[in-house]
């Protein structure tokens, strides 16, 4: 396959080369910039900085570009003060702004001397803006031409500065006057339209789309991805332009958006670092939340189990199939979970249509449930049959009691399960946080009043 | 928020219209592609049907070329004929490819002979491949230039034929005698560079990535973020360009993936239609398969407790905690699952660090069950000590047992939870499949015989 003609070094080439950095760097110059990113990572930080220093400069630039490259701000620590001004100073913005969030304040302002004060001024405009909004994510390098201007002047225009900025496949048509933001072009408009006609007439006339620098990021993602932008202008309050996020920006952020999702789902706090890097502490303190919040939602069961504990002493057989009953209604619920949540986020499913969902689960949970309580019952008549279990004189009756229980459990997880999302949005919460282990701590406690209260219906006057 | 300027239409004003398509096509007129497919996906498909015949030509051709508009097959089915072929043969390739893939059979040879032969040729070319590959999802619609071009001709030509490419911000180098592909531009590399220069001189001499038709659409995904590429070329095993896979292309495939892994999580097979489309019985089987396979799996807690009957029936008041401690341990299983799984899937993570995966692990582990462990004493001494629960003369013991097999549980749990995904990929599994579920299924049955092995030691000469 002629995916990848340039292969990732080994480790063990790595390990055979570190000691070496020049080496090392000369092989990799015929690497791309992704590449040797991923090849630096897995050096140590000082041996990084060495790689670094060996590149050709075009190159190294163009690997502390790659968003992938991991601790930056450690890296930096190695790399002398005159060498790493024109580094930085050549990076993109946005990428400037990331590696100063995480230098350590030690080497902080030396660094940020060290820059000339047209990149220090954008920088620290950057740095205002929290990671999560799309202010975080922005850069300021964009294409910006005003609007009297020629299509033939653009061009020739972009051909000057293209090497410098982030995106020219964007062109924000500006107000001479005002500089505020009169419209958008895509480089296509111009290469397809007449030379000498004016860029904006160039253009659709439709008001541009744009954000707010404090919008989530998750937001200008949805934007771009579903007008199938390549750049999405950020605007301040009076319509002038602070930057842009590029297409590249938003796949990175669905990238963070999916790992988030699935921590959710799996009942952790979003980690915010790597699982290798985070600090011991704080992996637990995400963890613990979450776990003991779940715990003590559980410990209703040992309540519940408490009001039968007369049934289950005369009937200790009844004990046996407890997990197996609350575990498939867990189950049960947290696929159902699952469907609706992906559902919801793709707007498949509105929070009006929660009764069209519930019309959907409960055939589904019912014939599901059916499904599992044929097979339960099979399981204990086979048993006593074969003679591997003694469930007593009443097995028929007990294995009817575990059939039906699970047809009940089974379907109340399903239901539970599919609108636990639809009450998480009405009330104002994210219906993701609606965890699988969430659902089954929903459905456990419940499960086993359905158990004890079908047993005691079916029972009464044989085992009870 | 200047977010969006040109708000979705009510589902009220949509009812308010359906009854008059021609005056929702004028007011549609006015709104983005994505707005109005997202529009006609509320409407009957009859009603779609002409209010895509009301809009401005190009404007329906734009909508159909959107992913988002949902079943275009059923929306032909109601498009006369000899408006159908014009709206297809202008559609984009990708999506004609779709739209076949979606039509009735009985409709498709009938559009298929109204296409002219160049369309059909392309059309029936992509549909040999399946829509899970990249082959599913490329274009033919690419910029082709002979190499001995010069940089002006080529941007001449963009000008030119622009205006009905997919993309032309990535040009494709094809040697002129063999038409095999030389070089990948960028318009950006063209734009900067001296316009009588050759246009194979414009850009590196690297070897284009490039994948072929059966790559898996998630490898071609995975290269386009890696590499920040527009546009990724398609080739056959001579070399020669059968199609690009585009960003767009790679956002789609990334929503679809992100669907597939919180279902798979979920405990479903993914489902390949929307959860509100899907047939019943299809939804049934997806989702039966998983809860049987996991229900014959959680069968052996029934067995398990068996073997601990005569304890339960000496100390009932053990198995009132059963569903507590064997969810704590289901539940820190799921969660380092889902953080090792996100781990792999960034590639922080690889198989030969299972052990560093497990180190880290361990003491988690143990933290989280003292937390919880500490937590379960408290309540039980609690219950007792203000009589809401009478816990026999032992319960001390009873509290301290509790205790301990929590912190063996939860201990036992992230640790089979977070080694479970570097088992399955090393038997060659996707990771992914290890699902909330089933961790929870795999850690009930230890779970059970860690409990009760724990109050074995513990309660032996007093409750046992």
């Amino acid at each position: 396959m002629p995916a990848t003609e340039t292969p990732s070094p080994t480790p063990e080439l790595l390990h055979l080369l570190v000691g070496d950095p020049e080496e090392l760097a000369a092989i990799l110059s015929g690497m791309r910039a992704a590449d040797v990113a991923e090849a630096i990572n897995q050096l140590p930080d000082e041996a990084g900085a060495r790689v670094l220093a060996g590149l050709p400069f075009d190159l190294a630039v163009e690997v502390l570009d790659q968003p992938e490259l991991e601790h930056k701000g450690r890296i930096f620590e190695h790399i002398d003060k005159d060498a790493a001004a024109p580094l930085i100073e050549a990076m993109s913005a946005d990428e400037q702004a990331d590696l100063f969030r995480e230098v350590p304040t030690s080497i902080r302002s030396r660094l940020m001397s060290a820059l000339d004060a047209g990149t220090r001024h954008a920088l620290e405009m950057l740095l205002r803006h929290a990671p999560e909004t799309t202010g975080g994510i922005m850069t300021t390098e964009y294409v910006g031409v005003p609007s009297d201007w020629t299509v033939e002047r653009t061009l020739r225009y972009i051909a000057e500065v293209g090497r410098v900025k982030e995106t020219v496949y964007a062109i924000f048509i500006e107000n001479p006057r005002d500089r505020r933001l009169e419209q958008v072009a895509s480089l296509r408009d111009l290469m397809i339209a007449p030379r000498d006609r004016r860029v904006l007439d160039a253009v659709s006339r439709r008001v541009p789309l744009s954000v707010r620098p404090d919008t989530p990021r998750e937001e200008a993602a949805r934007i771009i991805s579903k007008y199938n932008l390549l750049a999405l202008p950020v605007l301040d309050e009076r319509g002038h332009v602070l930057g842009i996020v590029t297409v590249d920006d938003v796949i990175d952020t669905m990238v963070q958006e999916l790992t988030d999702d699935v921590q959710k789902f799996g009942g952790v706090e979003a980690l915010d670092q790597p699982y290798m890097e985070i600090p011991f502490l704080s992996m637990v303190r995400k963890r613990a939340g979450w776990l003991c919040a779940l715990f003590l939602g559980e410990m209703l069961t040992a309540t519940a189990m408490g009001h039968f504990e007369n049934e289950i002493a005369k009937a200790v057989v009844l004990a046996l199939f407890v997990p197996l009953i609350i575990s498939s209604g867990g189950n049960s619920g947290s696929q159902a979970t699952s469907l609706v949540i992906r559902a919801m986020a793709l707007h498949e499913v509105r929070l009006r249509d929660w009764w069209r969902v519930a019309a959907r689960e409960l055939p589904s949970g019912l014939t599901l449930g059916v499904i599992l309580g044929f097979i339960g019952i099979c399981r204990i008549l086979l048993w006593q049959a074969i003679g591997w279990y003694d469930y007593g004189t009443h097995y028929p009756l007990v294995a009817l009691t575990v059939g039906v229980a699970l047809i009940g459990v089974v379907t109340f997880g399903s239901m539970a399960g599919s609108m636990l999302p639809f009450v998480l949005r009405r009330i104002g919460f994210d219906p993701a946080s609606a965890s699988a282990p969430f659902v089954a701590t929903l459905v456990d406690v419940t499960g086993l009043v359905i158990y004890f209260s079908i047993a005691y219906v079916m029972l009464r006057g044989t085992l009870l």
